[in-house]
């Protein structure tokens, strides 16, 4: 890591539950493998009245147990929470930023605002910020998911931190954009003369991308009741990882250069009408199942759910881009909860070969595949075939490997901890600009719309399953199927 | 395998070195590896006068100690060695070939002819087969290399072979071709949809196939001094293994789809003016060095070699496609005795980036490489750039190995098995066809005839070394360099 001058990193939602499992932990691995920390200052904020004391206590009763084993060092741990801070702050009471102010360091140093609150809250902590005299030309802010529900109201937000702070001091975070494999499929796309002239409608049958997670609701069934899993992964997460598949060369990496190429990939998706909604989307809810052996309620057995809710936890859609490079290759996305594993990856899916002159080299199962997986492993696999040794000229499919903690034989930084640096070194190129946004809601927002519309349910399908039958039907009408699990 | 139908396989050199290093310990693989082999015969042909009993004892002796320890096995070897028969005969004598036909199975029987013998008994032996009335419509022979050492010389050996056996009977052998390797060679290009796009000028800056010896002439000094490198190896395995690499996707495996597509390649060669000898070819010899730390003569000073021998133990040339596929891409072969290491590999060097916007992507050691490793051991590799892992978006060169020993967890077939068993199941597909050899002969020809006006003596290189360095600069002029051994 390159030497980063001294910062100020300020933590509002300092208790809740993203600062103790990534933001504190990605700080702390920085601490513990950076050779100069003297300048770091972490203030963490939260409602709650409590001391330093009582602060560094709560982290470490609710922080230190995601450190794995081997990466935990007393001495380093020790050094990190004692070097940190809280501020006792009312988001809406401009007078308690006082106490906020008084920690931070002089105007001259970089100042991170990090706001993993509720999106209700940003407005009014950034012109608390702005009244308290706390921003300078060297702050930027951090905005978590979600970014309002539709594009009005991503919007307002939008206008009201854009009053504050310039766009370009505004960092959107996209955690699945600093994950190690999606650096890494960045590298494959432009760092290789051989896979660019492969990466187009000629060569590329369809591609898929998978966010499945196996647990439910939880206690977000409130927030989560509103949402629904288009906006909570399809709006942003979904989309972005497709951004980074679909997107042109950018003439360098700057920040704007990749992000305009994003923007027109999201400007190029071709949009749902009513009927496309119906034909080309599956909108799923769980029901009572099992996972790993014990059973688990249905969606509307959980908390804090309407018992006629038509809220969906599983989405999957057909993609379809207006481009040159694209046109006709089906971009298949889905994401679910209570699904039979938790797993995010991409799967690029080559045609097959246009005329096999070896056995078994022709069918879809010996296409060529690109497997970028991101969760829970992080690796990438080439599916390829080769010859079977022996007399016979006959093929097998087999994967080359690209396992990073295997070839490089260090740790992983998460993605956290990569954005966390990116946001510190102003380097904007995996943060979603504002037209970025704007231009998925604008793809979303019709497909609420025509939900809203509809009086049929979701479709429903079994906790611990694979998701409603109608999404194997959805992709099989393009004569594919999903991607076998490995 | 495949169920093979009963045959007679009869070794003309059967006490030779080919017979005991290559030729018996293949067919004890067979034999050891195959369920049904109650109906091989095989016949080992020798002019020494020697009982069955003595040949076995022949084997025992000069051949066993190739089969390496964890391969050899007292039973399946005794049996193998107990169904060997031996006869003596004179080449060019056709009553002693009386004695071969009665060891041999019925006319319908699959009869295979391995002639390893010096070429100039390659026309005896036919003809004395056909007077003995050997040479039924199941027949095939086999010729080794050298045939002949011009296209006179090799047309007037096919004509008379050809007298007696039908082209589609004649399997002219380049073991280079067995190799598992180049079998891989041929389903990753054909049985990937993702290499052919990328198989061609656009994408390919240079092919390089080095078949590098540590040997230097031993015995063999009076065949070598009137052969050389350009005929020894050149001509042949070079060749051979520049059309696998150079053909286009044939419409089949078929013998004569493949065998049509590399003769295009080999018509495609563009020819040698004298000047161009002069500047696209290094002929060189090596004087005495060190192999491994101990001295050894140079070529000059070997077991019956003229004193003022020009004979080259050594040649790098740049070979040019007049095609569209292969325009401007230029193809380095070299070859030599007494060179640093022993290997035998194809490098296809892909072009650089058209534009690098990652740090470390974008110069020629960065660039794409695909390694088909033929000797000492058999790999294919695949270098690409990855990200380093960490904050930093910095790419560094890996290597996707497809190692087959260990993919398959199953002994490799040597080239002389695979190439043996083809024989038997009549496949010619790895076999040259006579017009290739031709085609091969009228390329190499003006090469060896602007060298004989010439006065200069080859550039000599030490033993042990690289070859001349005039190799470097050929190359140079390219604005490339040859592989670096890993």
């Amino acid at each position: 890591m390159t030497q980063t001058q001294a910062f100020d990193l300020v933590f509002f939602g300092g208790t809740g539950d993203l600062a103790m499992r990534k933001l504190l932990p990605a700080m702390y691995y920085r601490h513990r493998e950076s050779r100069d920390t003297q300048g770091w200052r972490i203030i963490a904020c939260g409602r709650h009245a409590m001391s330093r004391e009582e602060y560094i206590n709560f982290v470490n009763e609710h922080c230190r147990k995601f450190i794995p084993q081997n990466d935990y060092h007393d001495n380093a741990w020790f050094s990190f929470t004692s070097a940190l801070d809280y501020a006792s702050i009312d988001a809406t009471d401009a007078a308690s930023f006082a106490t906020l102010g008084a920690l931070l360091g002089t105007p001259g140093r970089v100042r991170v605002f990090y706001l993993s609150t509720a999106a209700s809250l940003f407005a009014p902590i950034c012109e608390n910020l702005a009244s308290a005299g706390l921003v300078t030309p060297l702050s930027r802010v951090v905005l978590e998911k979600p970014l309002g529900t539709d594009l009005q109201s991503s919007h307002r937000i939008n206008e009201q931190v854009g009053a504050i702070f310039p766009e370009r001091q505004i960092f959107r975070i996209d955690h699945y954009l600093g994950k190690e494999t999606v650096q890494n499929l960045i590298a494959l796309r432009f760092g290789n003369a051989i896979f660019e002239p492969l990466w187009n409608r000629a060569w590329i049958r369809d591609v898929q991308i998978t966010l499945a997670e196996q647990v439910g609701v939880e206690s977000r069934g409130d927030y989560y009741d509103r949402s629904g899993a288009l906006r909570d992964m399809v709006q942003n997460h979904l989309l972005q990882l497709l951004c980074i598949v679909a997107m042109e060369p950018p003439s360098s990496i700057d920040p704007d250069a990749v992000r305009d190429e994003k923007l027109k990939v999201l400007r190029s998706l071709r949009p749902f009408t009513p009927e496309d909604v119906r034909n080309k989307i599956v909108r799923g809810q769980y029901r009572a199942g099992a996972m790993s052996g014990k059973p688990v309620p249905g969606y509307l057995e959980e908390q804090n759910i309407p018992a006629d809710s038509h809220t969906e936890t599983y989405v999957a859609l057909k993609a379809e881009l207006d481009s040159w490079r694209w046109a006709r290759v089906p971009f298949f996305l889905r994401t679910g909860k209570r699904l039979a594993e938790r797993v995010a990856e991409i799967v690029v899916n080559f045609r097959t070969l246009p005329h096999a002159i070896l056995p078994s080299s022709g069918g879809a199962d010996a296409a060529n595949q690109l497997v970028i997986r991101l969760q829970p492993d992080e690796w990438v696999r080439l599916y390829m075939n080769v010859k079977v040794p022996g007399a016979e000229m006959r093929v097998r499919r087999v994967h080359l490997d690209l396992d990073f903690a295997q070839t490089f034989k260090i740790r992983q930084w998460d993605a956290y901890e990569r954005l966390l640096m990116d946001v510190i070194q102003d380097n904007l190129t995996l943060f979603m600009r504002r037209d970025e946004l704007n231009a998925a809601w604008r793809w979303i927002d019709p497909i609420h719309a025509a939900w809203s519309e509809q009086t049929e349910a979701p479709k429903l399908y079994t906790a611990g399953t694979w998701g409603p039958t109608a999404a194997s039907a959805l992709i099989a009408r393009d004569g594919l199927s999903w991607q076998e699990e490995m």
